[in-house]
């Protein structure tokens, strides 16, 4: 049995991680989904996307670990770690993408163009809350992938 | 001595990533600069200044690389590593963040508003080249990051 590692799969800082991860990308979802005029930009639509990826990725990784803290089974083999990695990062990347071009839409809807004052079909503050627990839901898996890579490479 | 790394900081290869980096973003700066009405978007400004970090620091790091080369020095130090990890992994997010807000910003005008066939003004194929520059910049960016963070937990 390993040491307890902060992040690593199979412990409860772990699972506490991907709870929050799945919490931020729900709200998200939610706050998006609920404003009116979301699909007049490509970018929330992405958003939503993405989030909803990583509510999937970070809901069955949660379940692995609840069952991997249940019948106290170690879960660090180098497949399965190489598994998360690579998940963790594609989902990390692509959450990071659609914060930030959701972000610079809504930076041109604020501040360069002032459509939010002159187009009262779009909420934008709904939007900023979306993005910003969009961004909450990247810092969280961040930390996971950086743990889990860093596990990885102390293994191998 | 250690055993030589792909892209490990004092080898050919981490030198050659550090000049693609550089010239990369030196590119995207000069196409989106030599642009006419960037500064609509806020996003387009923040990429000059996100690509303009990166030139620093992959320049500064490649001239370090050369000296390594030069002296034949072995820059595997845990200090250093760690310093040129944070370095690298904030100018990588940094760079991703800028390169999609960006992307979010130019599919709103091509697809969402069809600003770019109304508005003669905006150069938007010159953005585009611009911004696809700024992704490979920070793909190249990306595996630096990666590698070293990789060696620095090796090492530890």
């Amino acid at each position: 049995m390993m040491k307890p590692w902060f992040g690593a799969p199979g412990f409860t800082s772990a699972l506490v991680l991907r709870i929050f991860q799945c919490l931020c990308a729900a709200a998200s979802i939610a706050v998006m989904a609920s404003s009116s005029g979301f699909s007049t930009a490509t970018s929330f639509c992405y958003l939503i996307a993405a989030m909803g990826l990583e509510v999937l990725w970070s809901l069955g990784l949660a379940c692995l670990d609840i069952h991997a803290l249940w019948v106290k089974k170690d879960l660090h083999s180098q497949i399965l770690l190489s598994l998360v990695v690579v998940g963790d990062w594609v989902t990390a990347i692509l959450a990071l993408a659609a914060s930030s071009s959701s972000a610079g839409v809504m930076i041109l809807f604020v501040r360069d163009s002032e459509l939010c004052n002159s187009e009262p079909i779009l909420s934008c503050s709904m939007y900023q809350i979306s993005i910003a627990l969009a961004f909450g839901a990247w810092f969280w898996l961040a930390i996971s992938s950086h743990t889990v890579l860093w596990l990885l490479a102390s293994l191998s």
